[in-house]
């Protein structure tokens, strides 16, 4: 028998014939144990229907693994076999991680800069319509995207999903049965944006139901947990976002379902991937101080308080939702392209990540916010251009110059990388004639450029001479009035700007 | 002897001779009693050089007043007198006082919308310049303006004030013998303020000082503060403002003194004038609640907050200094115009009132918000038409439509007058095409209107059918995903637009 080379982080599967009597789906087991040399890893396996059971293996080291199964099945148990993990080859970077403490990187240690999108229902739309997304996606920055395994129900989206998630018999679902072809579909788009290289940030539960999805008992939901992260955990593009809205769910979903819902993660995912919740109202934040949680996914327009929030959880924050391009009549989908790309700007110089959507209206209802398709707006080729311009310099992550609290850094934004050095100051709202704070202290030899945020364009910036403070002595104290610096650039006095200033040599 | 006709909210003086030897301003003592019929009101005199001592009285009530002073000198004491308060005549409405617990207004009933803007030493340049302020004052909406009793010290203020505030001897300040010609001069020009309808807001301390003023001792602090409510407390357009940036002062003005001081004013101003206290640090606000504090005076550029702070100390916000617009080195003072109009719409939109400044640079250094001249912005003109739009309706106080912490009044602004129950909703960086939330939820005889607060200009709305919401159950839960209404309003689609809503017959 020839061992399979399988790239490290790819996907090595194994497929069984088993029982198909009773409900396979409640009643039989299947894990395996995959060993290299002595480390040993428990990997879950899941039913595909038709008396087909399947085991998915991302290995994560280089080098022969073996593999025995354990099944409650005897058609199932005691198989073994191996295969041969090899270096990974194009842009097989890993699942990414978490990477010094605020920030995210690929397992391959490259750095990774979280600019994602929202196509909330794009997996249950009709197959040309997620063609369609998919070439959006090709042409666009993001990479990653916020998606839900259950189709969606609200305004805009009434339309019926390509496929049940759970069978359908005698016109009721039967939530213990799994519709495995809408699995299967929905597995193969997560391969697909495995292949761009896209995140598929998974939204296992939210509360915009008509088939009941959201409604299944506590035991069918800890089943749906584990079902998810042992059929789709191999896709090492994989994040788990266990909720849109958790919040708005409380009243049938109580706190301990979400925790466990976390643990079973914890259980059933070998690879630990990205874990996060999502609030609904701006209060309702989960305490993802939580240690299963590895990094704050939260909806808030009030990006100057990233820093807050980092402070809050010590953790990386994903704003997914601070609020969307477009024109709807729901005010959290209509502000304007120029204040998407300042939030962006603004969220990400205090040492976040921010999250695109877009809800303008049309007839068809085709709003890519949920259904994907194409994008109409102006944010996005700002920040794919933002994306491009920020990964030439950014290695470790972006660290706010400053305490949020205090001034200046409350008014304006500014942050620096922690490998390149490489520091940006986001003017926003505010237009100097002339600017210095956040430039280095001491004098040297460094590249200033302006960056136009909206125009996308990059200027050289000369050295000015800084203005003179006055010195205000009072008790112990001198101030200066002016910001101290070893020189300064002087700007067009216009909003939107950013300086970027880079070490020489 | 001729009963003097002195109109209410006026000012009667009586002027005396008395000692001049050794230093009457520390050691005479001049007051009286003022009556109406079984009423007396104790009213402090003050030395105003020369062996002049001088009492003024502004009397809130029409009627006979007579009065009877007491003094240490016997030169001073047991004079009698007395006045005819008669109806107050042309713009003369009264004192300004809170009304509605959030709101403003002057004693005779009418509202006071605060529109306020910042010149700190305008009454310390050359005379031609605070000429020069007054016409551009008299052009602007302006009603309000925040003025020092000291000059500044300060970068583009390191000119020479037109007076020494107190006495130089011998080449040294003597903080116990104030320059009766400056207090003279200064309260001339809170008189041409008061015959323009301004309110003068004025500011006893602050850290930008050279002159020593800044550190008087504690007994002269005191001194100075009764000396201050005893010379301008009858100018009926007095406010009492302790500090800008008290916090920058703590090091040698503990919290105490700052205490004392309101307490003084209680004890030496008998109309109880508005009295606040301005923060520097953002976290370092005063705890407004105290009870000698009738208003908050706040700097904060997150003027979504407005509500919160309402909250937290029960009174009115007033945001003095939401940012200036201009374009200086110091992130205080270069936001845009837009941004400035756009903070006075999202603050009086969530209950409160704001101030303006501007910081445009100039080789002279004559910057508005500092030395008053001329205004250069584009912000002032904007304002002057907002409130003017809103004195149209505005009656008894804007008052949120919904708490700041509850969608969708967490992402937009609206609110209704207390009185006439006319909406505003302030769209600001959102753009619906079609918008409803806010508007009556049942269907009425209503005016409607589109405001485009930049551009100004105000344009008749019809009525459009809402678009239907979808039903949502989840448990007990019903949601719509749409905002109830009777009906809706279609909108152009860009920013910095409000709608408002009158109710007809």
């Amino acid at each position: 028998m020839t061992v399979q080379n399988i790239e490290k982080w790819a996907i090595f599967e194994v497929s069984l014939e088993g029982p198909s009597d009773g409900n396979p789906y409640l009643d039989v087991t299947l894990e395996a144990e995959f060993s290299l040399k002595g480390r040993s890893i428990r990997v879950p396996g899941f039913y595909d229907g038709n008396g087909v059971y399947k085991l998915r293996f991302m290995p994560e080291t280089e080098g022969a693994w073996s593999y025995v199964t354990r099944s409650s099945s005897s058609a199932l148990d005691g198989h073994q076999g191996a295969l041969n993990c090899v270096a990974p080859t194009g842009n097989n970077r890993g699942p990414v991680r978490v990477r010094n403490k605020f920030h995210f990187a690929y397992a391959d240690g490259s750095p990774f800069l979280s600019f994602g999108t929202t196509c909330y229902a794009w997996t249950h739309q009709p197959l040309e319509v997620q063609e369609q997304t998919l070439q959006t996606l090709a042409a666009s920055g993001f990479n990653k995207i916020r998606m839900g395994i259950f189709p969606k129900h609200y305004p805009y989206n009434t339309n019926e999903p390509l496929h049940d998630v759970y069978e359908v018999i005698d016109g009721a679902r039967d939530f213990d049965r799994p519709n495995f072809e809408s699995f299967r579909h929905f597995e193969g788009q997560i391969g697909r944006l495995m292949e761009m290289g896209i995140e598929a940030d998974l939204i296992m539960f939210h509360p915009y139901d008509r088939w009941g999805y959201a409604d299944m008992s506590e035991e069918q939901n800890y089943r749906y947990v584990a079902y998810i992260a042992a059929r789709f955990g191999a896709y090492r593009n994989v994040w788990w976002a266990l909720a849109n809205e958790y919040d708005f769910l409380l009243n049938t979903m109580p706190m301990d379902w979400w925790d466990r819902y976390f643990q079973i993660l914890e259980e059933e995912d070998p690879y630990r991937h990205l874990k996060s919740i999502h609030n609904g109202f701006v209060t309702a934040n989960y305490d993802h101080r939580k240690p299963w949680v590895t990094h704050s996914c939260i909806q808030n327009w009030d990006v100057k308080q990233t820093q807050a929030w980092r402070d809050r959880w010590g953790k990386p924050v994903v704003n997914d939702e601070p609020e969307y391009e477009g024109n709807l009549i729901q005010s959290w989908g209509n502000i304007s392209a120029q204040e998407l790309v300042h939030r962006f700007w603004t969220t990400m110089m205090r040492g976040g990540y921010a999250g695109h959507g877009e809800t303008y209206w049309n007839e068809e209802e085709a709003i890519w916010w949920a259904k994907g398709g194409l994008l109409h707006g102006e944010a996005w080729t700002r920040l794919k251009w933002m994306r491009e311009l920020l990964e030439q310099d950014v290695k470790g992550g972006l660290e706010p110059l400053g305490e949020a609290a205090k001034f200046p850094w409350s008014r304006v934004s500014g942050a620096a990388d922690v490998e390149s050095g490489t520091t940006y100051i986001y003017l926003g709202e505010h237009q100097p004639r002339i600017w210095t704070t956040g430039l280095p202290v001491e004098d040297g030899d460094y590249q200033l450029d302006l960056i136009d945020t909206w125009n996308m364009t990059v200027t050289p910036l000369d050295k000015a001479t800084p203005p003179q403070g006055v010195a205000i002595r009072h008790g112990s104290v001198t101030r200066h009035g002016s910001p101290d610096a070893a020189f300064a650039v002087e700007l067009p006095g216009k909003t939107g700007l950013a300086i970027r200033c880079r070490r020489k040599g």
